[in-house]
């Protein structure tokens, strides 16, 4: 179930209909998911910001780094000029170079780009090495470009799927998890891929026969708003999803490499410095509550630990 | 009361024997308080790092910047050469130039120092003019040096003193406050100056009765550690921090100027990066304990809103 | 003489009328210099970005640091919120603190500010204890005001005065020197406070009879311009300044805390950052002409380093 | 020829015996170089920073981005954690993917490595478009591994090989140069991918006959330094690296993406900031030379022009 199935609603702030990153604008999600045999547990998720031609119509952008240890591709020039230029893909940390392949192969191959000649390709990725043989080179360039292909607008697929497939958080499976928020007349929404750890909170609250202390892993987080902000602004928006990730209990460890991407596919003048704060706010809440949707859609996982070479069985979190 | 004394600790790691900055070395703090009549609410703080010149014995130390809404001096210098050459001061948005000028003529004043030409005196703010005539020039270059010459080891006053005198958070009284853990061997302790505001949770439980969303202010947090760290991996441990600040439920408005300054005064080569996962999760719980005894330390004012030109009372947080 | 007096001109972009960085908008620069006996060599230069009240209409802004090895105040907020609010006041290390407080009683005193609380002052400096007395607390606040009354369009004063009056460049006497470059529609002003060192360069040509390899100090730029730019991109622009001090030969020591900032007075939808390049490329000429002026306007000094204890004679560049 | 055989000798600090990134320690330089056909003019070039598993013993590094409009894979984690746990593999800009998945696979194979199931693989890229068929994916995943196996000690091939193979600089053909300094006990080494722009000027003097205000492109600097910085001083090491770019003559455009990348083989306590100048000045005058190398090392080239569609030619750099 997720979090409101359960009468959990996190904050002040009213979810958009889907609860979930595609209610803003026309934003599209697709999953590839890559469950075989005893040892392959991963995949990839696309996260389109429109549905048009993202190397012509480039979305304000901007980049938040918690923790740099993490292999985000496309970082120095999302900060640089404020924009990104691809669709964004989630995956495993050893799958970055082909995804990065797969975005770029994607833009060269649209209608329109054909003298394309530089692409700053956006890939996330976090560690689903504790459930798949993550040296087995899979997702391969194609199947990242499958991702892409699934996207569609609607609701979200959340759980053990994507580049969620594999996780682990908190010593429970993770995924992939999204929720969105009603801010006045815009609408803000957040997609993560959930696989890092601490003492896990439920709006605050401990939670009895959860393992104890596993703070492995990493997360990313995509932020989606139709606020027009400047690119300085989306920054600062992306920092204060990491106070969503502090509230459900993270332990913020050395190895937990901790982003957030955040766009904009609201046209027109930037908004004000001081028409943030009810912004900040709830991307604070709806990255809680998508995280915690991840966890509590991702059910129990059987797979293959690739750092000790032996088979693993992971549980979900049952509230 | 503190936290302990109605029973609410925060976290896993046990504290030091004062749960105070003060555990760490021989880390000592002074307050000077201001309050005159009926419109002046304000004062300073100091950290001393050391008993010694400072000047010349200069601790390693980080500066991570949540909301860089604030007039924190010498930041640059902190983070360009992860160290600091002065006590530290607190104080209010506008004296900020006199804690500079303070630092200065006690930092020239010591024995040693007769050739010294350069120094960067570090002062946080944060403002205090909704109970204090903050326009008034008030603490003048005098009383932040009395500030340095009352600081001493043990017990740390907190509440209503120092750069707390006039602070509010969540709409309630807010002020100085401080916590300590113990992780393995080594010490780590947190004073804050609570001047923020969001939603307050105290442990993660929503408290009946608070003002409803009142984001303004700010808040500077300053960490004391006797591991020995790189200035890197300070300047990681200064912004896990603010994980204490969300999970009390602050809002991060826009115009909540938000500062983690740290140093150590661990001798001896740094520890790896591996080495920090403890540290971290340790100053995130300390950072939220130090906020609710700054909370719980405050009692009621009475006081002048120098932005409404008008009298103004706060009450402080029961529990 | 000034650089152009001697048939040197840098780059290829045309300078405007005055060559200087009032030739933006109405941008007015005020001096305040001390000479007095034989240890007394200071002062402050303050830059208005225009003549009306900066803390209600504030200039977006940004500010690169090359190396924080320096007191900057503001940095932190100019680079958070993308705008300054105060002007702009250049003076010596240890008289940062009392800049800040000129420029709070300032903003504090003009009209429609009766109900203002916070303040973000923009303090530059570089040390001029090689020839003046530093630890002997001038400028005071009232002299830094004067530098701020003093304020007015047109040709602006270069060499050994304001904020330049006892600082070293080259070990030969440094100072305030500025430039400008129009390009296309858009003019660009530099003022510099040159005190810094390295193997001097004029257009690229080594000088004879220069001290060698003299790297000591620091330098603080201040650009303006009209062309109407993201706080993003103006940051961006600030960075490109550091290329003119590098063609001059600075070193880049240790202890050159290096700051550019700059500010836009031209309102309207930023451009995008293709329109840059030729912004940046023109700030790079006016950043090392604005350096040559200064070295070139800066004539003898007798004065007392402060480091030794002890009086200083210091040569004026002569080509 | 390389610059020394003209007698061009770049700053005051001797080089050293093979004025090449490989004077310092153990440095290893490899190249695939891939001229085919009319269209393919790209390739690849290895930095190997000792002969060992990188992976397990980690070099301490730095990473400074003048213009972050690149791909330069592994940034923020370098940044995070002060080191580097692969070789370094430059490339076009759009095979960074490949690139990074060639590492991976480099570094899954190398004995000791069995377990690792997490890697940061560092790839610089610079745009070769204007003389290879960018948009053709080569090099290929192997191609890349072959310049990692090709890393050999010694003399480093220079001009236009490796990754500089299609690159250009201020319209002339640029590519792969190399330049040491000896800094007292210790070495410092750069090797550059030039591909950038602006008036190029050689030891300060104009140049007759070259095309005017060619600005497009972007360069990676790779430097090696033996003396044990921290991670921080690296990074500010980097930074100075710039200080040669601009000397040469770079425009600093808005699309030339800047990186220079850091590593030290100095084993020990990092030596403390006042014992940077000297290795700050030094690392200006190898960059600068470095640059020259390239150019004058590269000769003609017939290739294409991948964004025009039509083939091009350009000439190498004669004095």
């Amino acid at each position: 179930p997720r979090a409101r199935d359960l009468g959990l609603s996190i904050g002040r702030f009213p979810p958009g209909p889907l609860n979930a990153i595609t209610d803003v604008g026309q934003v599209a999600v697709g999953h590839v998911t890559l469950i075989e045999g005893d040892r392959t547990r991963t995949g990839a998720t696309a996260i389109l910001p429109h549905p048009g031609n993202v190397f012509a119509d480039r979305p304000r952008a901007g980049l938040s780094v918690l923790n740099g240890f993490g292999k985000f591709a496309g970082a120095t020039q999302v900060q640089e000029l404020g924009e990104i230029e691809t669709p964004i893909l989630l995956t495993n940390t050893l799958a970055v170079g082909r995804g990065v392949e797969a975005l770029v192969r994607h833009t060269l191959a649209q209608p329109g780009n054909a003298h394309v000649t530089s692409i700053n390709a956006v890939v996330g990725e976090t560690n689903d090495g504790r459930l798949n043989d993550i040296r087995a080179a899979r997702p391969t360039v194609e199947e990242m470009r499958a991702a892409l292909a699934n996207a569609r607008p609607g609701p979200v697929t959340e759980g053990a799927v994507g580049a969620g497939t594999g996780t682990i958080s908190f010593g429970l499976k993770g995924g992939i998890g999204t929720a969105s928020r009603r801010v006045g007349e815009h609408m803000q929404g957040v997609l993560v891929q959930a696989n890092f750890g601490g003492t896990l909170r439920v709006d605050g609250r401990p939670v009895a026969g959860v393992p104890e202390a596993d703070a492995d892993g990493s997360i990313v987080l995509v932020i989606a708003t139709d606020a027009p902000l400047s690119s300085r602004n989306l920054t600062r928006l992306a920092s204060r999803s990491f106070a969503g990730l502090a509230r459900i209990g993270s332990a913020l460890s050395n190895g937990s490499g901790d982003y957030a991407l955040v766009f904009s596919v609201g046209p027109g003048a930037p908004l004000g410095n001081d028409a943030c704060s009810p912004l900040f706010e709830a991307v604070i809440e709806a990255a809680e509550e998508a995280i915690l949707n991840a966890l509590l859609m991702a059910g129990d996982m059987d797979g293959y630990d690739a750092r000790h070479d032996r088979p693993n069985r992971v549980a979900g979190l049952k509230l």
